[in-house]
């Protein structure tokens, strides 16, 4: 595939999970996803769902903990997992896990010295699909967006600022409402600057309070989550959608934590959910 | 449970992932292993599942990418994933992947220096099962045994010894004759000394052609594998399955290697034939 340099490749449930690197533009950086295909009739394309990783992780936690093939394969989607941010020596870095290399939050940056290459949201919503089409039997007309936690955010803000591309969002431990918690006020001040106007554009409660618009969501919530108190909030988003007539199914998952543990147990349910919705 | 420290516990697939630690009486060490319990009514016990891992492998690498849960909740088994070899600043290595740590090939060693703590053959046997049945809901008179690559070796070695004890054994890409191929010859060796005779005991081959017999067995090999023809040999056991009358059921996978993208394939597959087993 031209300009993609395949890391790795394994056939898996009955499809073929790779492993690539490309050079982004957007961000300056090579940067490295994964895709799973399910074995297709030749020249057939395929439904596209996104999954968004949270704060530490790279395109390898999902792949290798979230247990999607078999449904996948089943359901005939295409499965892309995008790293979180740039990486490598020349990207800058704070050593804390919540900002910096691991934690991009899926924003173009403004603010000196993370603008230079912390430019997830053109590289999620642009450029990666433009590669994914080009070089995977996508059928870019019927798109799912999920992801969980810091991904969460970025698969409800992403899915509330492209309803036209993405048909189906939902999210995992989504930090609902970044401008209200300290993982997203840390995150958006220092990426886009202290004036939380600039948030609001990132924000998942604050963008439907600004009008924007989806159907329905669908939100999955572990009771035992250690973050949900401070850092999650999902009734924020609940009341948010109440408002705005979105039909919110969020499901409040008793024992389950914050761990792919939980993502595993209910990430097939979710693409059930998106596959009835991309048809 | 007395004796045993709680590393973690998470909520999975409507069941309990737990990791483990003990001191060990066997290798005269801590031991770490996971323990999956689904969901089951107060009182009651459940069928007893074992996978034995292979070489580099921990307890970690199934209990994270081996995709077992859902269907153990399904069919209400336990699941248990033991280390591959003792551990720790005080247990014998060397460099290799191959042999010492990560690469205990379920065995008792008579060789100095391994002798003082690779004793794995009685850990897997004896100790850990009594643990078992102490500390989980674990009916001991239902137990099925599989493994990967050496822990498949190790599932059919075990297995083929303990016939009352595992009312069923299956492997995936197991190393089904270590007496005739490297990997086998080197540790079997380095761990029994150089009497290939002390080695049958610890041969599935040898030991069917010894005498050693089970009904049936299942074996999952891709045949992608890059270890198949030079450490794995399949045809192996096939040959002597057939001299034995053993029901050997091998399934050739295409495309498949030799990952945990192979295992997470099939695990559920091997487990449903186990359940019917074990009743």
């Amino acid at each position: 595939m031209i300009g993609i340099e395949t890391l790795s490749t394994n056939r898996a449930h009955g499809g073929v999970q790779g492993v690539y690197r490309h050079q982004s533009s957007a961000t300056a950086t090579p940067m490295t996803f994964s895709v799973f295909v399910p074995d297709h009739a030749p020249g057939t394309t395929l439904p596209v769902m996104w999954f968004l990783s949270g704060l530490t992780c790279t395109h390898a936690n999902v792949t290798e903990k979230g247990e999607y093939r078999q449904a996948c394969a089943e359901l005939g989607l295409i499965f892309v997992a995008p790293d979180t941010s740039p990486r490598g020596e020349g990207v800058a870095d704070v050593p804390d896990y919540d900002f910096g290399q691991g934690a991009g939050f899926y924003v173009d940056a403004t603010e000196a010295p993370w603008s230079a290459h912390f430019r997830m949201r053109s590289y999620i919503e642009q450029e990666l699909p433009a590669l994914i089409a080009a070089a995977f039997p996508a059928d870019m007309t019927r798109q799912g967006i999920t992801g969980h936690s810091m991904g969460g955010h970025g698969a409800l803000t992403i899915g509330l600022r492209n309803p036209d591309r993405f048909r189906s969002v939902s999210a995992f431990a989504p930090i609902v409402a970044p401008s209200q918690v300290p993982w997203g006020q840390k995150a958006l001040a220092g990426y886009l600057g202290d004036d939380p106007a600039a948030w609001r554009a990132h924000d998942a409660v604050a963008l439907i309070e600004d009008g924007a618009r989806v159907g329905e969501l669908l939100v999955d919530q572990g009771d035992a989550d250690s973050f949900l108190a401070d850092q999650l909030r999902p009734q924020l988003l609940e009341a948010a959608c109440h408002a705005a007539g979105i039909a919110l199914t969020l499901r409040i998952q008793p024992g389950y934590d914050h761990s792919y543990y939980c993502i595993s147990t209910f990430l097939a349910d979710h693409l059930r959910w998106h596959a009835e919705r991309l048809g």
